[in-house]
């Protein structure tokens, strides 16, 4: 920690959560405020990196729109060297680093290098977006089960959607790319009924949060909605009783601020 | 807020994270602080309830064991009670209150009374159950997909277990419930191979964390361990490379304190 540093230096691969800096937790903030070093990625807002100490080190590693600005290597060979200068490194993802956050990619770097490194958890993004939407992903009643997966894939594959189970489930696309239209499509592909309720929600948590809900069938009539953006699709999204559910689906909710 | 009640009452789904009051996200600190009453779970551990404000009501709804202290019709009545009285009342629940937390059951009847709520979103136990384990719970390059689903069912019915996927999965049980053998014939019975490799995590992110890495095969072998447990199934388990996996399954990691 600055001004008592150990030795041996430490990476501290810590989630920021969903972007609302209330939502980081007391661990987090800690760190943030203690480290020699922040490296982190771009959907990091402002309003967090403001919380990091006056005299840290404080690099944005990340990468926007598919153009890298620093390879996964380089971020790597980068954390390890401050490590092995002495330093407290924070590597500071969007919500919780375990999931979809390549940290499986950093772990080995740093275990390779033989260089102490902790794991520190955060809110992930669809947690963020149940709550803005209203929402429980589980449900006893309709959905035993919960799928996350991301609309990145390694070499651009599209993401395989699971057939809607016996028992219910819910499934939720972080960052979902390519148009709303053929990801509605891949769901039909893979079973879903056309009347699936569905939510998107962008910025979870922060000031621009949105909020959209529509059926598969009218997925492709929702504006692209700026990242970060989650869609969930499943009967928990509907809401709370069937009844609940909106009959004009192109009504935003929540408050939109203009960028 | 306490000294300061609005008119009309409140409710505050608020997920108390895994367990360490450490990784309570600044939101929730600050709502037990300010509440007029935390109704919370069993499985909120007491060194969070201490944070909770002096003058706060504090009433344990939760059930342990499969026996119910308080249905979970008086548990939605009674919150609706307290914030019609004028109170902010905070719903404690453990992890993320949109993850099997039953907060689906909740929001209707919060819905239906017309009492105003606010979900608070918090780290999941899986987010918890990765950093204890040091793994990344997806990885671009064997699992593009996390399955979440709950040991506990309604009805009894035992969940239902997906077949590994082409592109690579993750599957994580919570709660798991019956025996490790009984759970592991079900994976193999929906085609995942014997050797494939898992983690069980009791109490992450607590005080008496344990991490127990083995084969599907060899899960019966398990001790049986404390609730909360976590059932983590596939490749991503093994660390970061196949090599780092123990050859020895029944040494456990890091450190228990007996209770």
């Amino acid at each position: 920690m600055k001004g008592n540093s150990p030795i041996r230096g430490k990476v501290y691969l810590v989630g920021a959560g969903p972007g609302d800096p209330e939502l980081l937790t007391l661990r987090a903030l800690r760190l943030l405020r203690s480290a020699d070093a922040v490296l982190h990625d771009d959907l990091v807002p402002v309003e967090i990196l403001a919380r990091i100490g006056r005299e840290t080190i404080l690099e944005n590693v990340g990468k926007r729109c598919g153009v890298k600005r620093v390879s996964q290597q380089e971020i790597n060979a980068h954390m390890i060297a401050l490590a092995r200068g002495g330093l407290a490194v924070v590597r500071l993802k969007s919500g919780d680093p375990s999931l979809f956050g390549r940290a499986g990619e950093e772990i080995a770097a740093l275990e390779a290098a033989g260089v102490e490194y902790e794991i520190v958890p955060g809110v992930t993004a669809v947690s963020a977006a149940a709550a803005a939407a209203g929402i429980s992903l589980t449900d006893r009643r309709s959905a035993s089960q919960l799928v996350l997966l991301s609309g990145h894939r390694a070499a651009d594959a599209p993401p395989e959607i699971p057939a809607p189970g016996a028992t219910g489930q819910t499934v939720a696309v972080y960052m979902p790319t390519g148009s709303y239209e053929s990801l509605a499509a891949r769901f039909e592909d893979a079973g879903w009924p056309r009347t699936t309720p569905c939510a998107i929600v962008s910025a979870a948590s922060q000031p621009n949060q949105h909020v959209w809900r529509a059926r598969l069938a009218e997925l492709a009539q929702v504006p692209r909605l700026a990242a970060p953006a989650l869609l969930i699709v499943g009967k928990v999204t509907a809401g709370t009783a069937a009844l609940a559910f909106p009959t004009s689906i192109l009504e935003p909710e929540g408050y939109v601020v203009t960028l």
